[in-house]
């Protein structure tokens, strides 16, 4: 049962003369990898002679068994054999039993007379204490002492997959999916059980396999015995499968005349066709819907709306174990408003209208994901709905796969942002882990950056991203420094110095990514449908709200798109506590300026320089700080992986020419509005303007 | 310099306990391991004590050093120094020297007094010569008498890529590119360098690197410096670069209004374009254009024809070392006439016109990689022209990655078709080697299987069409079943018993498809698009020539195309010589029956059996002959990897599966017009057509 990588490994770890290989990615965070202190070899050693668990125990505990022997054997070099019996000392003992404080995922490791014991409420709880001590073991902490526990805050931790029934990944950057559609049922891919085990180790315990752009094939029959195929093999990790549903599947694959979520017959086949899902897959976890957004169709195309669709979905899963994941992204085409408040103002009038089993599933902020938004005005006002966080793990606008942008910062400052709903404190965390108003549901979704690479993300710290929002959805007070840290020791080194080089660029790399691209609360100035390279200059797409001009509203005036009550007014969503500091120029922060303000650029702001000098200067930073990730990176080099230490060099190298790239077209760009001489120590760009336009021009061609 | 795979090879091999450990195919048929035949070994060592080459020697050369050097240590099972002086006896020594019986690429493998020597008049052909002596290690040879030699009999034996820019594969079943336009040049994936190893080790020498339906972004200078790092990579494996060519790039990125090849700025801009490309790379292979051909532009867009088009590219190149490959792949969109025959209507006239460096690429049948074509009637027809054959790996019309297809048979009926040009023995093969008109250039091109799937082709099977294409394209003299058997040696098994069985299965494959599939000649009945699963019902689409009905012309009397005189009359297009056996429905070989021929449904056929009998009959047996090609797959199960032979058995059973839905599809849509029941002994398909055309439809939803 052991799968490819890990038999490999454990061949490599016992076989000699094994140093040196090179590491292509593949085994991500969980890395077996011989400790190479004997001291602490040793303590473990001691701690581990075996694991006990009960002779009929279920598959989710044999999983968790078989789990902890693999890491344990590669990590402490020999044999830790799994038995029934209770063992002598120093074995590790596995048992479901019920305890109050932990909830129904939490579990507890403690030292016990003879040895350690991994007990949780249930067997997937138990699979996560037993990852929960291997990372103890594999970060290098001694074995004393042992008394964790833990449990997660949010119930729905998901993964979401933009993944197309043809192998393509939309937003994917690190190869085609790795669901292979048409080799299913019959062919189970090992990378499935690999996969499985990745996320089981972080704690995700759901996985949308399709993308929101749904295909209404998945709710064939056909389809329906592949993706059960799938849900088997997650089952044993604790992961449940969950579909995006296309709204008019009734008239596509059933036959009828209409979608309308009011019709009987509609409502009859939604019915029928989640009978027989659950029939297929008696743990499915339920639907994730994307209506009337960008296209898709939905309740709306019959004078219906959101919480009508969703409440018939709900009504249709009826006494099945499953939710509605509908989601908040929405905006209309012919807008001459604000996208900004679009979302708000078709949802927030819909709170207290959705079944108890719908989710309504909000981006961090309110356009799309772009590398800082100001927290979704959803939050915090839609008390009465259990509300799903959706991150993006995927660098759709952060660099795809060569830029290296760690996101755990990103996710905690949407977490930690205040929506002063209930006063101060009432933090998005708060609202989505369901604590604020005492939500029985709660969710959270990354949508995933896996693709099918033999590093499974592409950029090798796209791994990071995946681990930081795995560890954040289980517990959001983690702080993204000491994910940082621990994914690092897991995946990377464990040297201090290099440990310390790495978490720097990884803490910071965000911010300079905002830095070179978009400083100061620009936003969606990217090129166009790729969205990739600058293109500020956009002025023309199929929808205006798809230009760039539309959100920096550069004039000879100045820079930012007005959301006071003078300008669209969408700070009026906001609660008076939370929008307070943002209303008043002077008062906010610089990262967000631009979001809420038409700034003059002459306007001196709080960092003591005009808004042009001030702007143009982030962009040099940022692009300059690239070359000092460059420079931590190399002094890691002697301790990390050489082919994955010269992969990541390579990236660092592209993202400083586009970082380049993105500073000159910018600064050139708004240049054309300031009529400004760049501040003194400002190399002005070698290139012109017009060099770089081409230059966009090229990724834009078919 | 050793890339991954092999570095673990080597550490795998010289480790302990390393068996059984599982084969996940990226090592294609380069699998160096250890034989296991203690006598074989010694025999070998005794002449592999070491490799001799000049201290000086090229990089090509050095290469080839490197490569030796590594498989006979993998195979060996110790260490072969490579070193400058002349050793002692048993040693291995490359060099360059002139030969004028091996052409430019022969080489020669003689025992010499103090041991091998492998020579060739140029250092790849040398590089050549060390695959070739590796060959015959992996495949169980005794080193008795070594004097080999062999040259290629087709000078440009190039793969085409169809890769898009957006990492996608057109009709590509093996996952994404593996080009990562965005890391380039930057980063060189180590996968470049084992794609440059393999194609050397069967003796491609050139790689068109982007999709024929291209996008002009290759040619600017931000992406020839990505495809110049491709090229790097390429060079020491004796590869050379080839770009496919959007016609209009003079207008989309020259910003010129036209791309009239008769245009004095056009062509002034091609000529530039020429030089700055062999400036960025000066081995650069060349051009390949798929113009006026499915919506392509193309120089009948300011009408001109396409050796006007094409002499244009070829002036540009001038003294360049390159050529330009103009396919043949044309059909009129609005036709009421016979798609076969619009190829060669359109390029025979120009025989003769076209400038020396043109070579004009031909597809092996007329209408497009069906699973059996008659050879296409351009061969033989243009004696002035030097043609290319293309053949497509990829099996786009051959069951995806899902389906068991060696290709060998195919590549070899086609080149072995006799056009009677020059009368009798006046095969493809000699068309396309040049032989048969002396023509000073020849070309094979074959459309690539490849992707970045981690064993390169999705089906394991799909590597033995890559080797066999390349073996091909080397020496067309060769057996398919020859290949067969030395690519299963070399990827799976020596065991006899099992060679046996595989081989079985490989060399019936391609059969067995066609049975199951399209029977007798019947073709183009799959569905519309994706052309995955059957539709012969297919009446209507964007096309009059991509419904199936264009292609079957069922109707109450019968079945096929009448292409005879009384029909299209497409015959007229072959010598007289090669037509005559198919101009008669009585000596036609059923295999081409109804290619040419609309036959009644009562028809008595050569074989005994009505139309219909046999059409059913064959649709029987071949879905039936895939539970044979189970068997013999397991049959081989003791002596294959257990995670390769898995994964092949998986696949079968898909096979199995597709294949009842083909029969199934075919025998009831054709019964709407025979009305006829089906033969004693054949049980009527347990389901209704309705239900298999709902099937269909599934896969033709977005």
């Amino acid at each position: 049962m052991l799968p490819r990588f890990f038999l490999l490994l454990a061949l490599l770890c016992f076989g000699a003369g094994l140093q040196g290989r090179a590491d292509d990615g593949y085994r991500l965070w969980l890395k077996y990898d011989e400790l190479p202190e004997a001291g602490l070899r040793k303590a473990w050693q001691a701690q581990a002679r075996g694991i006990v668990v009960e002779r009929n125990a279920t598959p989710t505990l044999q999983t968790a068994a078989h789990e902890l022997q693999l890491g344990l054997q590669g990590l402490l070099g020999r044999p830790v054999p799994i038995g029934a019996a209770p063992g002598g000392r120093g074995s590790i003992r596995l048992r479901v039993a019920p305890d109050p404080a932990l909830g129904q995922e939490g579990y507890r490791i403690t030292s016990q007379k003879n040895g350690l014991e991994i007990t949780g409420p249930t067997d997937a709880a138990v699979l996560y204490g037993c990852f929960a001590l291997l990372r103890q073991v594999q970060t290098g902490q001694l074995p004393e002492k042992l008394n964790l526990s833990s449990q997660p805050r949010i119930q729905y931790r998901l993964l979401n997959h933009w993944d197309n029934p043809n192998g393509t990944v939309e937003r994917g950057y690190a190869g085609s999916s790795i669901w292979k559609w048409l080799e299913l049922p019959d062919r189970l891919d090992p990378r499935y059980q690999d996969y499985a085990r990745a996320n089981a180790s972080i704690g995700i315990n759901g996985v949308v396999l399709n993308n929101v752009n749904a295909s209404a094939r998945y709710l064939t029959a056909e389809y329906l015995q592949k993706v059960a195929a799938l849900a088997g093999v997650m089952r044993p990790y604790g992961i449940r499968v969950y579909l995006s549903v296309f709204w008019a599947a009734p008239k596509v694959i059933g036959g009828l005349p209409t979608s309308d979520p009011l019709d009987p017959q509609v409502q009859q086949w939604w019915k029928a066709k989640t009978d027989e899902i659950y029939k297929t897959i008696p743990d499915f976890g339920g639907f994730l819907v994307k209506a009337n957004s960008e296209g898709e169709p939905g309740p709306q195309d019959y004078g219906r709306n959101h919480a009508d669709g969703a409440n018939m979905l709900a009504t249709a899963l009826g006494t099945h174990d499953g939710v509605v994941m509908w989601r908040a992204f929405v905006y209309k085409a012919n807008s001459k408003g604000d996208r900004f408040k679009e979302a708000y103002e078709e949802f927030q009038p819909l709170d207290g209208k959705f079944n108890p089993k719908v989710l309504v599933q909000v981006k961090n902020g309110p356009i799309d994901f772009q590398s800082r938004e100001p927290f979704h005005p959803l939050f915090g006002a839609m008390p009465r709905t259990p509300l799903v966080l959706e991150v993006q793990l995927t660098q759709e606008y952060l660099g795809f796969a060569t830029h290296l942008v760690y996101l755990g910062p990103l996710i905690k400052e949407c977490l930690e942002a205040d929506t002063h709903a209930k006063g101060p404190g009432s933090t998005v965390a708060k609202v989505v882990d369901g604590s604020l108003e005492k939500h029985s549901l709660s969710g959270i979704a990354g949508v995933a950056n896996i693709g099918s690479d033999r590093n499974w993300t592409g950029h090798p710290v796209g791994q990071a991203n995946w681990y930081a929002y795995g560890r954040l959805a289980w517990d959001h007070t983690l702080s993204s420094a000491a994910i940082a840290e621990e994914w690092t020791k897991m995946t990377l080194t464990r040297e201090p110095q290099a440990v310390a080089s790495v978490t720097r660029v990884l803490n910071q790399s965000r911010d300079i990514y905002v830095r070179y691209t978009t400083p100061l609360g620009l936003h969606h100035i990217m090129g166009q449908s790729i969205h990739y390279g600058p293109e500020p200059w956009l002025e023309k797409s199929a929808r205006p709200d798809w230009t760039s001009v539309y959100y920096h509203k550069a004039d000879a005036e100045g820079l930012g798109f007005n959301r006071t009550a003078s300008g669209s007014n969408a700070l009026s969503l906001y609660a008076p506590g939370a929008r307070q500091v943002w209303s008043n120029p002077a008062t906010c922060p610089p990262d967000y300026l631009l979001w809420f303000h038409h700034v003059g650029w002459g306007q001196q702001l709080s960092t003591g320089r005009t808004l042009w000098d001030e702007l143009t200067t982030r962009y040099y930073t940022g692009a300059d700080s690239v070359l000092w990730m460059q420079r931590q990176w190399e002094q890691a080099k002697p301790a990390v992986d050489p082919e994955l230490h010269a992969d990541v060099a390579a990236r660092l190298r592209i993202q400083h020419r586009e970082a380049l790239w993105w500073r000159d077209a910018c600064v050139l760009y708004f240049q054309t509005y300031a009529k400004r001489p760049l501040p003194p120590g400002l190399p002005p760009p070698a290139r012109p303007l017009a060099e770089i336009k081409e230059l966009v021009d090229i990724y834009q061609l078919r």
